[in-house]
């Protein structure tokens, strides 16, 4: 199978349009994490108004419908825990997600809390009946950029978020939770990337997809493709503000796949091998979290209705899972399209001056093309898009 | 050492009130968490306003001095994850502590995490400026006898149960998180107890103290002190309310006795063997989690006011740890004083009829003891006080 | 349904057959772990050669055929991790087992290691080939009654355990690793159990079965049904030893029902806690460690011919799985068979002579009715068999 | 600080001698895991007398003394968990290392198992009287190239090991339990390395050292320095064996920093990072299994001569650690030095014809220099030693 075209959203070039390749399995038709059926993503974005407030949130749907009334096995890990992912517990030890993901900074976890279980209980008039939801929301620090102590964004953004997602082309960069984001001390935000897994002697194929929002790293720290692009680009620092180290990085690992929350585990590990290969090194203040889910339609879980007395049809659950001696080209997928939605992320977004007159630079597509031909990653005379 | 006379608040009996008694270790003066020193609890009830309102929210601060100034070694332990306790992937990464614990209804975790922050940083002006606080914040369902969808819990709730704390005797029952809370079908809500632990040949004394937000069980479960209680007393049903079936645990244990995360860690797990005797099966629907700290003073991690730049003084650390030799008698202390709390919460509860008329009735004091004197845990003569 | 009538092997009574029942759910037929069709048990019992040597191996089958071909699901849990159960991160991870467990004593887990590992090869020929095993192989410590470091366990004993399994009724208390082992400083080994799961609304029962080795605890801990029976038989101490405080319990949880390794792990939790209500406290020195296995037909792996390239029909797998809404009737099972087991292995004991002239008791029938009558457990005039 | 001029054993060349850096931090003076001062290293290797036998056994004592009597803060962690590193649970629960730690092929780890505790015994009588060893004993799979079931490790091959170990360099290749390992199907095994950590502020620097038993991946994964060796070098395959698909690794990182077992698993996961850079993808069948100790003398517990009845100076432990704010540098130590161990693994071993005529060809050094030098990694003119 040929990779196929990559299709940006309009304005944003990305790592593969400077003619860059991470790995050697295809993307999917959009390289992002809505080539997985169903997946729908929504940005609000709070930036431009006032220059202290840089901020917003994501929300990641599973599926085309309820994540509360079908659930999808998930898996949740930990390589460095100085952050937040709300449900981490009862995903643990449901083996399944049943919300979408929300994705904001630090400080707006309680009001993207109330938000999205608010959100569930207006659509489920029986909730307060008996259920409740565990809704997973995750963060990473934006108080370089933004006055995130003020904590501009509210239950509305929120929803508009939830509301607004939708399939297709995803912006990347500073949108959404990653408004106000750095990486390697540029400015980065929220990327993503996809991989085509074909499997030998079954019809199907599947896809692997990754959303990071990407907040981490020192300058040194960074890598694409296994290039030390830090190091190489080790002026453009930091304007104005003192001592912010490093961050963190929340990834969503998403696959129609069969796969149990056992195997996602397995994904989601894997997903922290995407990270080391892009430079992350868990620093010690790092909250770098994945989340890892199946959406497949076969395996998704019905909400009963009577909670506690499922009926004959809904006791015994008919689940289909790959093999796990076919398992190696999904990791394989999930550390290239973690590696890339990184690079990506960095590649999309936009030199931004922020809070107290910080700015954070992006990362320059002209040297970073050069540093990447220097070590051997491009030919002599490629000539890729420009920034 | 001969266990000292328990001191309750003024009007609601305890376990030991009624002649019971659970376990062989001596409890503290209060036989309540503040009987570990500088330990400070508040709570914010809700009820008697309006029928379909009772709930709370509790506060735990670990110490006598700022949570988040001096962090106190932690961990968190899941028996089943159908829950929540946010702040979790840190406690188990820097095994600290640096928040106040908050425990309030399920709905009421975003408003909370949210106020908990703003309290934070109205306290630490420097905190938008590179520092960040992840908190602890937990919960348990009270949907049966409160409109918890409705979420009454505001920010100002949160912040009077935290500013409110103090040492002293705590009140148990309907108080705080626990006002609206089940345990076994009857009413439940807030519990304490606590064990003093002396070890050979050193001089100190170390108390081991549980605070729990009861909520699990169905009746057939319950158990006091191993003897049956929920099958001899099998009516006092639930009214009005349909499929209330199960409900969730929060154990919060505190030390003083110098101990690692990872001697916590051990602690933690045995609560959950405390809550096992105490009935807890660690249903299908039920959150059975457990925070486990210790303030010793001298291992405080002081939070550094350049935080990526440690001084000399600051690098090294010293820390002082029981010998895991010697650590026994505080497994045995976590188990009692666990299964103690849990009893201590049923029988301080008063019966409450809350939302749409649901009643959920108090385990009758005269039924429990004749229960327990026939199972051969009373004198035949013992007359002790009445409800 | 009845509780079918027990029936033990010969001359060894039982918890039951001395009228004492725990918990409300009925056991199977043989109220043995053999109740799980297809589970197989072979004890080697290493006494009465020679007065130091008491010990030997047992070995589990988790189903009629060979568990290097059909894998099971299964899962690991360790409460205290004193001790060893190899073969723990390959079950994680792949959320099988594929080999019998092997239950010794501490110092021969390498020689049941080697033995099982041949064994396997001997059978499979095509193993060295590309293939291995990873098996598992636990342990609790016999030193009291067994000069453990005399290794007197050889690789024939081990094969000859293995080899000898069958179904049926288990022999329990000084047989196979059970041998020399203690619990409450009573003489113990080995206990089984079961209890019946009858789904509403489906036709097929289900069966939990537990076997433990069971070496664990002071006097003053042993619980059984939440009597304090240790405290109330202080005496019958070890004679002429010294410091022999404490040791472990092996728990082996099987079951016929479609449960998958994440569901099986909320299994083997629930083993901790019965045997938190038989006593347990995890002292710092025991190693509790619980291994939970399905062995439903439907839901095993077969091994690949061709390891690394799955044929077309080898790569979907289709698995059948208990919705979790309908999972606590098998934690409360789990629990009760645990506790239950555990006095079996005590019951079944008899008392033992052994290294050095180290005596320990066995628990004396006769008192342990007349505690359990005292504490309101049986009838007055109940008159069950005697010791 | 310079790095240090690298001193390998005589005849084998290692990755600095090709002119090739990892990193930035710089290696101690033998860019070994005995740069750690205490830290001792022992090989058997059998090879070179049957064309069949190629495996052998390596010992690491983590001091100068014994390890059981003074045990070592210590932590395990799994990336991928298809192998065997026994002693798990315990290290998990004590946080403690108590034996050397032995690495040999898959089906040795029983005899291993078995010598390590004979040994300890022997020099410890009063073990059979209470106390008892759980070892750590790991391996990776030699089936390739070695006769792996015909289990030529003997107990004398695994004592030779742990009495022949020593400081000072470091074998590495195709020796001890590296002997007949591969890695992305060249000729690896042993390998070692080291990094220097200079605080801020306090006058001493620190060591972390990294030994690796390298045996993982395919050719397509291998990554040097984040270059693409495997996929530059695709010819060399294994020769004559179908369907060697691909191994494990164990990593042994060791540091004389004062660091808690939490702060040790923490380096022990990054020391995934570190496989993660080196094109390790945690295949499915790969065992790779961490283990890191710190031997600071200040905190190693002592064995308490009676066991269970510490005295007064027994019981409260003092010690030191460094403050987490401070513990980046150790991370990058340890993604550093286990990226450039598996290199050396790589670099240091020889072609071997195996069982069966199988064959692996070393890395040839010649052309790894050239993809290095096309991908920027060494000067035009840089002219490194030759293979």
């Amino acid at each position: 199978m040929e990779p196929p075209v990559s299709t940006p959203p309009a304005t944003r070039p990305r790592l593969r349009d400077l003619g860059i390749t991470i790995g050697t399995m295809p993307p999917g038709p959009l390289n992002a994490i809505t080539d997985v059926p169903g997946v729908r993503i929504g940005h609000t974005t709070l930036t431009g108004e006032h220059p202290d407030v840089n901020t917003g949130v994501t929300a990641i749907h599973p599926h085309e419908g309820s994540a509360f009334h079908a659930m999808c096995p998930a898996a949740i890990v930990v390589l460095n825990g100085a952050g937040e992912m709300t449900g981490r517990s009862q995903v643990d030890e449901y083996g399944v997600l049943e919300s979408p993901i929300l994705i904001t900074n630090t400080l707006s976890v309680g009001v993207a809390h109330q938000a999205v279980v608010d959100w569930i209980y207006a659509s489920e008039p029986e909730l307060g009946r008996g259920h409740f939801a565990i809704p997973v929301v995750a963060e990473t620090f934006d108080g370089f950029l933004n006055d995130t102590a003020g904590q501009h964004v509210t239950t509305d953004h929120v929803v508009a978020a939830i509301e607004g997602a939708s399939g297709g082309p995803v912006e990347e960069g500073n949108v959404g939770g990653g408004t106000g984001m750095l990486t390697a001390q540029f400015k980065a935000g929220i990327g993503t990337s996809s991989r085509v897994v074909t499997l030998p002697s079954i019809p199907s194929i599947y896809t692997v997809g990754v959303l990071v929002q990407s907040n981490f790293g020192l300058r040194e720290d960074l890598l694409i493709d296994g290039v030390p692009v830090g190091r190489e680009i080790p002026d453009l620092p930091l304007e104005r503000g003192a001592g912010q180290k490093d961050g963190s990085i929340i990834i969503v690992v998403a696959t129609d796949a069969p796969l149990s929350d056992r195997q996602l585990r397995r994904l989601a590990n894997r997903a922290m091998l995407g990270l080391a290969r892009a430079g992350g090194l868990g620093r010690h203040s790092s909250g770098d979290i994945i989340i890892a889910f199946s959406n497949a339609p076969e395996n998704r879980t019905q909400r009963l209705v009577h909670r506690f007395a499922p009926t004959e049809d809904e006791i015994l659950l008919q689940r289909v899972q790959i093999n796990d001696a076919a398992i190696d080209p999904f990791f394989q997928a999930t550390v290239e399209a973690t590696s890339e939605a990184i690079a990506n992320a960095l590649v999309a977004a936009k030199t931004m001056t922020g809070r107290d007159g910080h700015v954070a630079h992006a990362l320059p597509h002209d040297r970073l093309v050069a540093v990447m031909r220097r070590y051997g990653r491009l030919a002599e005379g490629a000539a890729p898009g420009q920034d």
